[in-house]
């Protein structure tokens, strides 16, 4: 009876991983990461509707690697922080948060999408997935150009 | 005579300090400290001259929990790095860096500009000094607003 339960115990909380799509996880703490690079992205660009406001790009340690590498590891994550943009006075400032774009390395189970997860949080809401299923055109597709760096648009600076 | 010479010695390595400005560290390592926040300036911004381009801010652990405070413990240190901000199609690149400018905090050692010492670093370079003695008229002056933050501008966001 006690291996039956606990056979039933790990069908029951399998299961749903098995079957759903891979997920991608909230990238807990990037706040906290090491600023790679920012950009602003105006009206009038071909990404403004996607992309426009002023976007700052995370990387954690194994991102890290992998930017200097030209290869990233498994467990590297890369965050897209964009905010929008807030044009006056002569200068541009820092808005309410967009989304927070995520990409996680995991060969095995992003295989389909270059060994990349791709997800984007609504207003940086952990629980409003905006990607979900639909990583391969919504996101992979703009980043194939980029197989030479992994899939990586962004390089480190100083 | 030893006690002579150690005498000596200690009256050779303490007087240039005492004769010179207290002096701001270069902040080694503060590409990886806490990414605060952004800001463009563009020209017909009042700061333009001095703080044209695209600037973020950088705090150590120290200065993060001044924020959190709102006043900030001796060994805060926070940097204020300005790049050149490079308009064109409709988006703002980061182009070269201009200065990276360091506010650290040192209640006794900088007790004449409110207990932070100010430099600046020309075009990011270590021994490029570019506030030296005058910190008082080039920085202080201009902080005093924010003596209730403990002349700090910025704060933190999410």
């Amino acid at each position: 009876m006690k291996r039956l339960l606990t056979a039933l115990m790990i069908t029951t909380s399998v299961s749903p991983v098995l079957a759903a799509e891979p997920e991608v996880a909230y990238p807990a703490g990037y706040r906290d990461w090491h600023h790679v690079k920012s950009m602003v992205i105006d009206k009038g660009h071909p990404l403004f509707e996607s992309f426009g406001g002023i976007h700052h790009l995370y990387a954690n340690k194994k991102a890290m690697e992998g930017y200097r590498a030209g290869k990233f590891p498994n467990g590297a994550v890369i965050v897209f922080d964009l905010l929008e943009a807030k044009q006056a006075d002569n200068a541009v400032t820092e808005g309410a948060r967009k989304v927070v774009g995520v990409m996680h390395k995991d060969a095995k189970k992003f295989a389909a999408t270059g060994g990349w997860g791709f997800e984007g949080f609504g207003g940086g809401d952990k629980t409003n997935r905006v990607v979900r299923a639909n990583a391969a055109t919504a996101c992979f597709a703009c980043h194939t150009p980029q197989k030479d760096h992994d899939y990586v648009f962004s390089r480190l600076r100083d």
